[in-house]
């Protein structure tokens, strides 16, 4: 089934020299939310993802989502459970590249959308300005992130979550941990290629 | 009638010495909500603040309220109109000083109930990494922002409100400004003593 | 001449597929400040270049210089004096994309030194937490800032020049305004495509 | 000997109702590098800081002080070892609180000069957003930072110290760890009162 998913894009997607008219046609959820409705036009295919990841560094935003109380403060932290390409399960953060034409918070929004469901209700932030950039390089040991595929500049955001997830596509599950709790520090020692460093700034950023 | 305000201190209130302890025996909502069921502990009289805001600087807050869309872009920008000592009408910011043993963040929450009510539901910041710092001296001039009373240190928030807005005690009502028109132009000019640099470095911040 | 340089990439240059140790036969220098020894591997083509350009979002970095007094207050804002592509002179700031493999502090220091030469000992920020995000798109009227080459994604910095600056390549001059008088509001203003909007957020943020 | 230090006010000193005038007839030197030459004018004493203390939150600065390489990376964490008022050893961060009419700017080079000596040349923040706002309670438990004389509201900075370091007063030494090394671990951990925490948030907020 089609997907707006950068991670198994469709034979014949594209998203190359479109222009921002060519996305008339189709509502802005077929767009933001990006679920089940075929694919809208402009979405690369494989071949050209992969040909793109080898010669240029990749735009991407990642998402701690989390959930705060009354008072802001940040009460648990969510890390997805996914189906990694070897098959195995692994723990890791929202995470997704900005598409040609899409604004940032546009990318936020849909990265979550695919990872949460449609009714996960994010608080998106008032401010572009990340609390961290995470440069993930496609050779290990240069910066504590690592991606194999590609030079990656993220982007990082912490988003409250209100609402209800429902996981899909790749994602099995999120899991909250107590803010507080050595839970929490279990799941960060779970998760591979830097995105437990990426929790940890995050944590030191909103103090909690 | 007593209410927990720092702009109107009733006699017999104190905040010296206190300790957490003695919050005890009153809800979290006398002490943050803060309207109508009497003073909590700890509250400085009047005289002793006008004495302190001569000898020290005064920890404060400033929060700018907004409203935003769904992608989290401020859509408006919220100012007070309030009643100034020598009786004029002004237009100003949420403001107000960190008490003693307060935490920055009940604060925020404080004030922002004291002059919208306690329906607003704002969306209180996950860090308090503030998008800028005023400092206002007593004497004009020296920076952009001047307040006769007291050096005050203002840590500033921008703080979506979702919700409805009361204004009560010295505010007489809220009025919203569209972000992108010019009204956001004449509504910053007529803000004194600095609160429209607040304003600007908020939207600035933002993107807007 | 060949030079380390992406607006005016020679033939025969490519950074496609490239890996570190391309770069172990070549000096530090040759890499970082890359003018004048001829081109380093691992550089894209013009050709190349602009195709990417029109499939991906391109990460930038922009550079606001500045003169900074004892207490690290913005006394001067530079501008740059640059041959636009169609022969007329423009104001603008450092702005160039990051390389693949190349680290986000690497493409702030590689693009001052191009602009600026090599004498110019900038105070690179501690912190990749940008100022603000640009989002330059093609297609004008989207956002503040537009680009008719390409969608970049721009990670703004304000970094102070404490030494001399030897304007090449295609920078005419560097100007430096009074980040106090008017004649910076005209400055401002002379500046196309939105970064103008840039410097003022970055006054912003520098509360000057 | 008379110092400008909030630690060891003489009797005597004040800082109560001065206006800026008060400063006219001293040196730029005497206020902010505050050493050998006699107390400027409009210094509390001591008896007064107590009572005040024990009444509203003071505004304080903490500085953690860096060495930087040509990229502008930690490469080294400085603290400082001092004589506590128990007669002990202790390891901590140059903090101090803002005097009444003086900057965040002017407090920051203060403090640096009053621990560091006046050849430490700090390249001070271009802004004065704070990478963490550190809440020190007196009761010990509400906040991971805690003093026993006050309730102290601190902004926090990394400041990169270029020059060299002359200890003075109850600075005793400045020890510099590796930023990447085991030492730095051990280095935050003999820090109490929550001082690590804040060079945890520093080395987060810096990417190091």
């Amino acid at each position: 089934m089609p997907v707006l998913n950068d991670e198994v894009p469709d034979e014949g997607d594209y998203d190359a020299n479109r222009r921002r008219g060519e996305f008339d046609h189709i509502t802005p959820e077929d767009f933001i939310r990006g679920s089940g409705h075929g694919n809208p036009p402009g979405w690369l295919d494989s071949g050209e993802i992969t040909r793109i990841r080898r010669e240029t560094p990749m735009p991407y935003v990642v998402v701690v989502p989390v959930r705060v109380d009354d008072f802001g403060r940040i009460s648990k932290v969510g890390s997805l459970l996914c189906v990694s390409e070897d098959g195995s399960v692994e723990r890791t953060l929202i995470a997704g590249r900005v598409l040609y034409h899409e604004s940032v918070r546009e990318a936020i929004a849909r990265n979550i959308s695919k990872d949460l469901g449609d009714i996960a209700l994010p608080t998106l932030p008032q401010s572009l300005q990340p609390f961290t950039v995470a440069e993930f390089f496609p050779t290990p040991g240069i910066s504590p992130f690592y991606d194999p595929r590609q030079h990656a500049i993220a982007l990082c955001y912490v988003v409250p979550i209100p609402g209800d997830c429902k996981p899909q596509d790749e994602t099995l599950d999120v899991e909250w941990c107590d803010a507080q709790g050595e839970q929490l520090t279990e799941c960060i020692d779970q998760m591979a290629n830097g995105y437990g460093e990426i929790v940890r700034r995050a944590l030191a950023w909103a103090g909690a």
